[in-house]
């Protein structure tokens, strides 16, 4: 395990898996099942007909061929969903469309291509045996069998069989709610006008559409200057979310407060030296059950910050079993080249550092 | 190209790429722009610091080092978002911040590890020459250059570089509406107590949320049974959409109506058999600019045949300008084994048979 790992691990430690709530059945989509999910009826709850064709009792069909067909007296009809009240005898046939009750007496359906239908009569070239083109009562699934495993993520497919299970509603982990803070004197919000020194508040919304492509809520606290008392304000309503995150004020600069603010509001500060070139150093602490990051104002390394250490926490809670293949595939995505110098207070590219330099090191 | 990409690129050219609509920046999260995305100003918009440090004329420090720093009279400070209002002169420095302007006069930035700071001077050991540690205006972005272009998808880097721009709203193209529509007398729904012969109208909501999945606005019609006038109104009802999918009454059971009423509403048949095993055929046609797919009631087969037909229309309409990657990506998710037998009307395993077989045709 090397350091990042380390960190990533001692971070997972610290994260609760989310309590369930529950979900309409389409909004249970990319969530995770928090119970088993079974058979409620057996699949298929009546003998049905795998065909269209007649059904009958293969008795009567022996010996049938192209050159000796079997001329059998059609008696009723039995569409699906519509069953057929008739009961076959020996000499007779019901017209069954696919997915038709196969009606009483019957023990076997020829299919159309095997059956010329003469309307009042059927003249049979084949005999399907017992059984033959039936799909029989619970062939699918016995009441009872286990249909879906509470940690499952549910996909179209689970969509599907949770409707045929009849479930419009079902229970999954609940959505972990993060508040974004951007702190800085020098950030400004699209309701400003630009003005020189001022730069958008742009991993506000950077880390939020991360934190939407996670499947959680963000929840924008927007920005706050260097002031402890604001930064006070603010926090104490992201503290009522599941996780924290603040961008900017970690650096050693004498207006960078955050640290400062977060040890005087009792976060309990687990980790505090995760360095990041261009030299700022993160910050994860908790306090009663949230979750609190503080990363750099650069949004290279913020959203970077994020993939590796908040994702898979926000992953853990929603009750996902494997946090690091998600990390893994995303990371490559988010990375220095594609955010390059963009804008802002993103001052040069960032990249992980996964050692604990002492705070006072200096920065390459 | 195989019979299969035939009817594929058959559909996609049908299929037209809808028009833009203003989205919210957080909102425009997976879409595609509509639009290229210029930078509106010099970013940086002026010269800033890109350490925290001292503002100073290079001038002044030939030769400083530890055994000969040069002292400066520090005469005011500019930290980030604040510009100081003094001009640096020679024997001058300015305590300046990370992302803070450099103010008038200066044309080098000592950083705070060469410095020794005193309060009212600072003792400096290194020159970084004219220019150094400053991010000069327009170093990442020149006005009007091109940071994002129309038909690239919209992920959280950016959402970044559009905020980092100043874009609170930008154009996507729209979200197609797709009706979704399962015909049969043997369906019910959530709404109806189960009973003998009926199954549950799954498909409707496995196929709502590929819809989902892919990025469009599934809208549910629900179920129709097998009656033309009734299966009418709901598709003259789904024809208002951008895409109506029905699934059942595709097979040649006398029940199987979808087909005769979709010729009944003038709905141009371009494609109509798409051989499905188990022996069931899809159609495709449009009307009015909108397409319109007909599936086999099996959830195996009508999921199987979103994902190769829909879903690239559905890309293809959201402005995405690959659709085939999306499509082979997907398409392993949802095959026969992992719906395997599943409730309702799924009555075998389903699997494409990409060729053009007569209609009447023998099912293996």
């Amino acid at each position: 395990m090397n350091e990042l790992e380390r960190i990533q691990a001692l971070i997972l430690e610290s994260t609760p898996v989310l309590g369930r709530e529950i979900a309409y059945i389409l909004d249970s989509l990319g969530r995770v099942l928090a119970c088993d999910i079974t058979a409620v009826e057996d699949v298929p709850c009546t003998d049905i007909s795998a065909v269209d064709g007649f059904a009958v009792q293969c008795g009567a069909l022996e010996g049938a061929s192209k050159i000796n067909p079997v001329v059998l007296k059609v008696i009723g009809e039995s569409p699906a969903g519509r069953p057929c009240g008739a009961t076959v005898g020996r000499g007779e046939a019901v017209r069954i469309m696919t997915g038709g009750l196969v009606p009483d007496g019957a023990d076997s359906v020829v299919k159309k291509e095997d059956a010329e239908d003469r309307g009042e009569v059927v003249a049979c070239v084949n005999n399907p045996g017992i059984g033959g083109n039936i799909r029989v009562r619970g062939e699918a699934l016995r009441k009872g069998d286990l249909v879906l495993r509470a940690g499952e993520v549910v996909g179209a497919v689970e969509v599907c069989k949770l409707a045929s299970m009849r479930r419009a509603h079902v229970h999954v982990h609940q959505k972990p709610v993060v508040a974004i803070l951007s702190t800085g004197d020098e950030l400004s919000d699209f309701h400003e006008p630009p003005s020189p020194g001022k730069t958008m508040c742009s991993n506000l919304y950077g880390m939020a559409a991360q934190v939407l492509e996670t499947g959680a809520v963000p929840l924008l606290l927007g920005m706050v200057p260097d002031d402890p008392e604001e930064q006070k304000t603010l926090l104490a309503e992201g503290l009522r979310a599941d996780v924290v995150i603040t961008s900017g004020g970690m650096s050693r600069g004498k207006y960078d407060l955050v640290r400062e603010t977060l040890r005087a509001m009792d976060v309990e500060i687990k980790f505090r030296n995760i360095a990041l070139k261009p030299g700022k150093a993160a910050v994860f602490g908790a306090i009663n059950g949230t979750l609190v990051f503080g990363f750099p104002g650069n949004p290279s390394a913020s959203m970077i910050s994020f993939e590796q250490f908040v994702k898979p926490a926000l992953l853990k809670m929603m009750g996902r079993r494997s946090v690091s293949d998600a990390r893994e595939s995303r990371f490559s995505a988010i990375d220095s080249f594609r955010l390059d110098l963009m804008g802002c207070n993103c001052h040069s590219r960032a990249s992980l550092v996964p050692c604990r330099k002492p705070e006072s090191g200096s920065s390459p």
